[in-house]
């Protein structure tokens, strides 16, 4: 397997339990060794989906003793005391931030401890169906090989396994760039050690086109990630382009939060501003030879926090599927069949959560739309789930989360329109129309 | 600039001299320190486009003193004697092996000494056009940045640069795989270290669906290249797919080369089979912020032998438009304009002349008109140019060798369809037509 980030660690959990004899080849040093890679987000939301791979690979109680319980967004409006909406109904329907180095290094404790070989400093840059040998580079440059049965590319958004398939057949690759790139800044803990904002929940300052997050870490600190358009005369990042800028941006913008980010203009100019793109497959297979999973096969943007959930969720299909074909190209195209409309549709919702976050939150219409759904949600349980809750709370197939969320937008949209307040609407009628429209899940 | 490849280097050169300051990033270690990277074709054609190149680096003679000459096709037909089919009218036209990696060293040292600074073992993997700064990953997976101003991708066909962009804007990018591998083998000296088939030629054995051929090296070697389609019941990398059965395809299909390959089924197992296929982007640059040069930006099929011949002309070209430019969105976006059309045209006669030389050239009505065009080319020098003699002869560009050899091709199939003998060819009326369709090339 090329790749032992959390989707290829994950992968080589379950294959190796499953009796597959399990080599990892990753291009990055053994980072127990070398500490966490700087650059990459450092927290991650887990929900149901990445929590019950994690189940299945017997990682759950080490994983969560380090996760923090977020309850819903913390918004914050100029002017306003910061609203938390809750993602569910209660405390079972919640999302938890953990640390992306962390659970990596838990994932490859557990990876070597169920009997898989992992190794580091070792690129797979290429592969060689006939032979069936993977072509990995050292560190120094040198070039080896080793053989497999079995190619899973788990490399990542930048995938060499992809770029390899990509020779031989048509992936029908398209690269969907947002436009939008981020940059990442700490809000460090307080004078006592104390988390300086609520620390359970996603705080979002939403401000149209652009916004920023803060998610809570262990050690009582909050990474605060900030969104702009990459160009263009209003803020974006052509615009607030320097340190001093960014002070007087967050000043001006995000009042209450600026004062909490000690040497702003500082981190501002040292950290890189990362982009943000879909990656789009037609096919994630090569007859019998590779198949891709993870951000290899799929990379979305991170505003519904799935990409780590809907890797995991490739692996326990992966998993399955091999265990239940022999002919490789059988399980490769059940897994695909099974993945691909999922993936899909995470990525669309990805996206729109976007527009929603930074747009939406803050919206009378939206608000009462968001109070009408909870309402419904608890006349008809198991029937009306909000969409945010069947991504994150279950683990209905997206493409099902999709499609049932667009009956829900319209009934939703329908039964607010030119309403003020949530008494006025017709909960006999509305109740009616879910039970006709909206089978029970399950 | 990421990359210190053949482009990289060359464009080093150029630029330093131009009065840039010119920094290298290159992904791989120092050649002159490790020796050369294995897998890679060794010998590649040098013709005029890349002698003009190199001449304006100052690096003619060096180069040329290590280059074997070329002087046409030597066609292996099986109980025939091998058949030269010049490429041109006489010895002036000819094309050149040169050995990748010794022109490589050469160009590096001379990157070097025009001021430029070579940074081996760095690869760069990003940037971060807002701050300027090229972000780079050492061999130890340490993370760090340089500045850059002008911001060149010559980091080949897998360019991290390219992809770093496709999250930025849409490239437009296809990748079309050729569905045919090769696998390289080499005929040693004889044994008194003479060349064993003759020296001044690429031998070509064609079989219709697949071809060897072979490149001489200035150690008296050739280097071999099978090429065969991937799959399929026919021969293919899927049937022949050890060396016990290469040995005996080779017996069977080549065997004038067979006994000069010692050791063929042996190094047929252990060296893999490489794939080929042609990238098509629609723009080249992103903005101000970075452009794509060489095989970053349209590596094509190998058997024009111009992939750095057309990558040396991006060089001139891009060199020279930036020193026309203050403004780098104007000097990317010419030197994009003025190259783009011409490497498709090259790409797609690339394509092409795969067909031509696996299938056509032991073709007898392909013969005939071989014979006419050289028969023309000496009746209207300077106006009947040889669409291969225009690629490999002249700096016409590729986009106009490609238009007029069309005109071409049609009055040589016109002018032979049913004949058997140059002699019953009416020249009369084909010198009228020639003048009228054909204006004198410059």
């Amino acid at each position: 397997m090329a790749g032992a980030g959390l989707a290829g660690s994950l992968l080589g959990v379950l294959l190796s339990r499953a009796g597959f004899k399990v080599s990892l080849y990753e291009a990055r040093p053994d980072p127990r060794k070398v500490g966490y890679e700087e650059g990459r987000s450092i927290n991650l939301a887990l929900a149901e989906r990445g929590l019950h791979a994690l189940r299945q690979a017997g990682l759950e109680r080490e994983v969560m003793a380090q996760a923090i319980m977020m309850r819903g967004r913390m918004v914050h409006v100029p002017g306003q005391t910061p609203q938390l909406q809750r993602y569910g109904l209660d405390d079972s329907e919640v999302i938890w931030s953990v640390h992306r180095g962390r659970l990596n290094l838990a994932m490859l404790d557990a990876c070597e401890a169920a009997g898989a070989n992992v190794h580091f400093g070792c690129a797979a840059f290429n592969f060689d169906e006939h032979n069936k040998r993977l072509r990995l580079r050292d560190r120094s440059g040198k070039e080896r090989s080793a053989g497999y049965q079995v190619l899973v590319g788990a490399d990542g958004a930048g995938s060499a396994i992809r770029a390899a398939m990509e020779m031989r057949i048509d992936l029908g690759e398209v690269v969907e760039p947002l436009g939008h790139g981020y940059r990442e800044l700490e809000i460090p803990p307080g004078s006592n050690g104390e988390f300086q904002i609520e620390a359970n929940a996603l705080h979002i300052w939403p401000r149209g086109r652009y916004m920023c997050i803060a998610l809570p870490n262990t050690e009582r600190t909050f990474t605060v990630t900030l969104f702009l358009p990459n160009q263009g005369p209003h803020p974006s990042f052509a615009t607030v382009n320097d340190g001093d800028k960014a002070e007087a941006f967050f000043a001006r913008e995000f009042a209450d939060a600026q004062p909490l980010i000690p040497d702003l203009g500082l981190h501002f100019d040292e950290r890189p501003v990362g982009q943000l793109a879909t990656l789009r497959l037609r096919r994630w297979h090569y007859g019998p030879h590779a198949v891709l999973i993870g951000d290899a096969a799929h990379a979305m943007v991170p505003f519904h926090g799935q990409g780590m959930n809907c890797a995991f969720e490739d692996c326990t299909a992966l998993a399955r599927q091999l265990q239940q074909h022999d002919d490789l190209e059988q399980a490769f195209s059940a897994f695909e069949a099974e993945r691909l409309p999922n993936a899909k549709a995470i990525q669309d919702m990805a996206l729109e959560n976007y527009l929603e976050m930074r747009d939406r939150v803050d919206d009378a219409d939206y608000i009462l739309q968001r109070q009408l759904e909870q309402l419904l949600a608890k006349r008809h349980p198991g029937r009306f789930v909000p969409r945010y809750s069947m991504v994150s709370f279950t683990r209905v197939p997206y493409a099902v989360a999709q499609a049932r969320g667009r009956v829900q937008r319209e009934i939703l949209i329908e039964a607010t329109r030119g309403l003020d307040s949530i008494e006025q609407v017709d909960l006999t009628a509305l109740d009616q129309r879910i039970r006709a429209e909206l089978l029970p899940l399950d």
